[in-house]
C-alpha cells in the first residue's frame, strides 16, 4: 500500500527539494496546479513516512530523483489507432525499446534539441501513460500485476523520426534518447487512487490546439498485461518506468506531417493525473572561444 | 586518472564484498585468475582510495555493483565481418539498443534461460569489448573521448534470435534483456593500462572450442568514435556501460546455426583483460504448490 495519494518532488519556497504528497484544493485534479504538499521523509521505495509538515511548492521537478529511477522501458505501436496511422500491423508481442535515464525530465522543463537532433526532419510528440514500478516483480501473473505498481504519471516520448527510423539501422535508440526527451509527471498518482488505468482520457495539445485525444482503453497490451509480459524471466525493479505507447495523432501520422519547431509549447495530459507542459528549445551554437 | 590498474569486485574469504585492485602474479594477464587484491575504500566514482589491506579472493562478482551501474548501451553490427555474416549493409551510424541493468551478471554466473526464453530457437553468444564510462561526458570530441573512460571489460551480449528479430516488431529489446543475459568482467582494466582499445584480440569458446576470433580493430565505429557519437546531445554518466558489438562467428551466422543448449559452457575473452566463463542453465518448472 502506497503511503501517499499523489507523490510529487518539488523545489519548495524554503529552497529545499522534497518528496511530498500533493494537497489539491477540492475540485482540482491536475497535479500541475499544486501549491502545497505534505513533506515525505525517508526512502521513497523503502522506509518513509508522510509527515505533518506542509511545504509551499515553488517548482515541480521530475517526480523521481535520478538516483531513484531504474530502467526506462517504452512500448511502441501499443494503441490500435496509432498502429493503423503508422501503417503497421498490430503487434503480436509488446514492441519493447528503452531510453537512458538522462532522457527523464520534469513536467515543465524545456525540451532541448541539440545540433545533432536538429539534423533532418521529424521532431515529434507522443503522450503516454507511464507506469512506475513499486516493488520487485518477476514472473508475475496478470491477475496480480497491478499490485507491483507504485502509481501512474503522464509522459512525453519525444522522438525524432529520421534518427529513429532511417538512421539507426532499424533500432529506435538514436532518435528517442537525447537529454530531456522524456519529461514526465506532474506527479505519480497512487494505483489505489486509479484502480483501472485502462479507462483514462489521454491527450496532447500543441500551442494550445488539441492534436492527440484518445483513451488508454485503446491500448493493445493493457497495463496489467504489459507488466506480466515484461516480467517474464526479467526482474522489474522499484523505480523502473514503463512508457506504455501513444495513441493516434502524432505528427508523423498526419498529412502533411506536423513537426515540432523551436519555441513550440507541447502539453501532454492524463485524466486523474494532470499535465506536463514543455517548451521546445533548439540549442544555438555557443560563442567561439 | 584512475587510481587502480585492474578493478575487481569480489567476495573475499573473510565473507565481505569488496572493490579491489587485482594483484596478478608476474606473467598472468587474465584477471579471472586473481587470488588477491588490494581493498579499495569509498565511492568508486567519487572519493575512494586503494588501501594497503590485501584480501583473498573467493569469488569474482560483476565488477560494478548494481547501484553503481547506470544505463547499459549496446551497439549492433559494429564489426565488418559480422555485418557481412548477418547479410546486413555496413551501418552509417552506430546501431544503438539497450539492456536493462538486471541483465548484468558476474564473470562466472550461470546464464539463466527462463521458460519464456526457451520458446522458439536461437539462443546465441556475442563476445564484446565493454566500455565503462568514468566521468560525465556530453558533446565530447573524438580526440578527447578516451579521457572519459574508466576502463574496459569483456562481456557476453547473450541474445535470443527469434525473440530479438521475429517477435519484437523489429526492435531487439525482447530478445536481449532477460535477467543475467549480460555477464561482464572479470574486472575493469584501466584505460591507462590499455591505451589503444582498438588493437585487442577478442574471442569466444563454446565447450572449449573456439567459435569467435577477431580483433577489436575490425570495429566499424571504434571506441573513441562511439563515445563521441553517443555523447551528442546526450550525457553519458559515470557507471554507464557500452557493449561495443561482436565480431563474426556467432551461432546465427553459421550454417547450420549453432544455438546454445542447456549445460553449455561459453567463455568470452579479451586480450589484456581476461575472460568470463558462464554456464547456460535452462530453468525447470518448479514443483506445483
Amino acid at each position: 500500500m502506497a503511503s501517499f495519494s499523489r507523490l510529487i518532488r518539488f523545489l519548495a519556497k524554503d529552497g529545499q527539494i522534497y518528496y511530498g504528497d500533493a494537497l489539491l484544493p477540492s475540485g482540482v485534479h491536475d497535479i500541475a496546479q499544486v501549491t502545497q504538499a505534505r513533506v515525505i521523509q525517508g526512502d521513497i521505495f523503502g522506509q518513509h513516512r508522510v509527515t505533518d509538515k506542509i511545504a509551499d511548492v515553488k517548482l515541480l521537478l521530475a517526480p523521481l530523483a535520478r538516483k531513484d529511477i531504474g530502467t526506462v522501458r517504452c512500448l511502441g505501436l501499443n494503441y490500435e489507432q496509432h498502429a493503423k496511422e503508422s501503417n503497421m500491423p498490430l503487434p503480436k508481442y509488446p514492441v519493447l525499446f528503452f531510453k537512458p535515464v538522462t532522457s527523464i525530465a520534469g513536467p515543465t522543463d524545456d525540451i532541448p534539441v541539440s545540433k545533432t537532433a536538429q539534423e533532418g526532419e521529424g521532431l515529434d510528440y507522443e503522450c503516454e501513460l507511464v507506469i512506475v514500478i513499486g516493488k520487485e516483480a518477476k514472473n508475475v501473473p496478470q491477475s496480480q500485476a497491478l499490485d507491483y505498481v507504485l502509481g501512474y504519471a503522464v509522459g512525453n516520448d519525444v522522438s525524432h523520426r529520421e534518427w529513429q527510423i532511417k538512421r539507426g539501422g532499424g533500432q529506435w535508440g538514436l532518435g528517442k534518447g537525447f537529454d530531456g526527451w522524456a519529461p514526465f509527471g506532474p506527479g505519480i498518482v497512487s494505483s489505489q487512487v486509479i484502480p483501472d488505468p485502462n479507462a483514462l482520457r489521454i491527450s496532447t495539445t500543441l500551442n494550445g490546439k488539441e492534436v492527440q485525444s484518445s483513451s488508454t482503453k485503446d491500448m493493445i497490451f493493457g497495463v496489467a498485461e504489459t507488466i506480466a509480459f515484461l516480467s517474464q524471466g526479467t526482474t522489474l525493479l522499484p523505480g523502473d518506468l514503463i512508457f506504455t505507447g501513444t495513441p493516434q495523432g502524432v505528427g508523423m501520422g498526419r498529412k502533411p506531417n506536423l513537426w515540432l519547431k523551436d519555441g513550440d509549447h507541447v502539453e501532454v495530459s492524463l485524466e486523474g493525473v494532470g499535465s506536463c507542459a514543455n517548451r521546445v528549445v533548439f540549442e544555438k551554437p555557443g560563442p567561439k572561444l
